[in-house]
């Protein structure tokens, strides 16, 4: 039990030489050095990961990490509860705005109910994993005892464990949780140290009443739990959800198994964030999906000095964006494997030697 | 001849009653309000063009047109002029990063030859419409002549409007050109009036030294032709080149026949202002794919008001950034016509009435 705890110092940096190897690969196609910007950058670290002449990313489930919260007892989101059952539901008939996304990629969806306040029938793509029909209200007592938060970790370390023995070659990680902004914004507000006004957004669109209303909700719960604010797991005990804990569970898994993780948004980012701060390699293994409207993704992402891979303002979840950057990613791995060379295709090279000057302009990781 | 100045008055502005159907069907979905961002933003232009309940975005060819430019005797580039015949060559071979591209969305590049300085044999897919080999040196003399300027407005007038009637729905518009991101900034300098130091990038990869170099090339041109930069036409006849010329007889085009267009990089966004200058309606029409590494173009981007698509660094040109910024359009388009309304699939709605507070956070154009 938790040897994943040991296990995750085996995460390994990703590898020089298969990094110089992409760099190189990408230098010859006929294209102007490091005019592809981002896409290079992504790549060289895919290509370092998967440690092969052609990154391959099919198969890519998307998996929709799903739990209620108990902090919803305190009115912080517009939608009811039964929204998160509701959407679960819409997941597997097909109708949300993931299906049509996932459809569109040639992805599938697998929905993890790890704390969903409903019973579902049983359903191929419903992975049944609930630990408990949501979490405690994180103002009145830890949102899951340490038994549960193991659970929960547990759950997404050995899906991905799993995914990588299938054959998996990249994962898109998204969640539906009502609730759930807040409890990523007690979590980053936590880790980071940053005041919670900061690191606490609308969520689904509240007004300014409710958000100021959601701020003293979360200030009320770090008041209660500080002290026991002594690393990340007793962080995400106190304040979490059991699918951020289950991701944060997964995101490991994926590091040390040597899998690529496109994480979502703001929520799935409380859940990368927790992983970095067990041990800072998984950052080599995540690529982030888009810059969140919520309030204080920019600041985590700069403070990762991460550049994400879209910038629209989106505030869905549903690993909505994780399956946009999927596509982006995808075309990126297309091109590196199918143009042609200059010494191939005929194509003129520059008249200087290649100087790599302005080859690292473009880069989603400093 | 020449009819499409007049039929350029005739452009309109986008149905307000088509925009808040889009809206209203957005806000139908499962989704909180607004929560997708600049894709609703895109979606509701998309639709107002159209007019369709369900937008359609097959078939969307992308157009990449071809030419050399007289300015490269200055040596502004770092690769040989006849890269541009090679490379030509290479879009035909489908060896190219666009080729890559377009398969993977689903598209098909045609290459039109306004200008390259090379004979190419008859093939499907490459529209000769060859002006001359290449524009004259706009350090001596204006890059092309009136009726020069008035045939290759035409080539890209025409094509639109064939592509129209043909049925296309949606046009991404990129080029290739040796020299062209010097004939570009000198247009953009021009048509903003802002200094030629911020409106001149690196090209394809440029030291320092090269950079200085190109910008006093630009602004030799400009000593020797500023007395005649009386309309935006006159500045794109001496300074532009012929593939800048037929995209901006395509841009007008295009929004005359209500065709959506998406806007790649720095060249095309030349094109781009030319006909917003010649008529500002043309600015709904337009989708800007990315904000390209080349300096300037994210002041011509903030200048317009516009939010691009993608922000990943790239400075390619080929369509490149057209094409990926195509595939997230049409990501937002299946979005739009496939979700589920809160209605339909019994999800439940809000708690309190929408109130399109935070529904305009994230909009492509203010």
């Amino acid at each position: 039990m938790r040897e994943w705890i040991t296990e995750i110092q085996n995460i390994v940096s990703l590898d020089p030489v298969w990094r110089e190897k992409a760099r190189e690969r990408l230098r010859k196609q006929t294209r102007p050095e490091g005019s592809l910007g981002v896409l290079e950058s992504l790549l060289e670290r895919l290509v370092a990961i998967q440690k092969k002449e052609t990154p391959a990313i099919h198969p890519r489930p998307i998996y929709v990490f799903a739990a209620d919260h108990g902090v919803t007892e305190e009115d912080v989101s517009l939608y009811p509860r039964e929204v998160t059952k509701a959407m679960v539901l819409n997941f597997l008939k097909d109708k949300a705005t993931i299906s049509s996304l996932a459809r569109y990629i040639g992805s599938h969806v697998r929905v993890v109910d790890v704390g969903v306040d409903a019973d579902f029938q049983a359903d191929g793509r419903l992975i049944n994993a609930k630990i408990r029909r949501g979490t405690r209200n994180m103002t009145r007592e830890a949102a899951m005892t340490p038994e549960e938060l193991n659970q929960a970790l547990q759950v997404g370390w050995d899906l991905m464990q799993k995914a990588k023995t299938n054959g998996m070659k990249l994962i898109g990680l998204g969640e539906m949780g009502i609730g759930n902004t807040t409890a990523a914004s007690a979590v980053n507000a936590a880790l980071t140290g940053q005041p919670v006004e900061l690191m606490t957004g609308r969520g689904t669109g509240l007004g300014d009443d409710m958000l100021q209303h959601k701020i003293e909700v979360i200030k009320r719960a770090h008041a209660l739990h500080a002290k026991n604010f002594t690393d990340p797991l007793k962080i995400l005990q106190c304040v979490g959800g059991y699918e951020i804990a289950a991701m944060t569970g997964a995101i490991l898994s994926a590091a040390r198994f040597s899998l690529p993780v496109i994480v979502d948004g703001w929520i799935v980012s409380a859940a990368a964030l927790t992983a970095i701060r067990l041990n800072p390699k998984v950052l080599d293994y995540l690529f982030f999906a888009h810059q969140s409207d919520e309030r204080g993704h920019r600041y985590i992402l700069e403070m990762l000095e991460v550049k994400p891979i879209l910038n629209l303002s989106m505030r869905l979840g549903e690993a909505s964006g994780a399956a946009l950057a999927m596509s982006i990613l995808e075309a990126a791995v297309r091109i590196y494997n199918e143009v042609g060379t200059f010494a191939d295709t005929g194509v003129p090279n520059r008249k200087d030697q290649p100087q790599n000057v302005s080859a690292r302009a473009g880069r989603d990781r400093r």
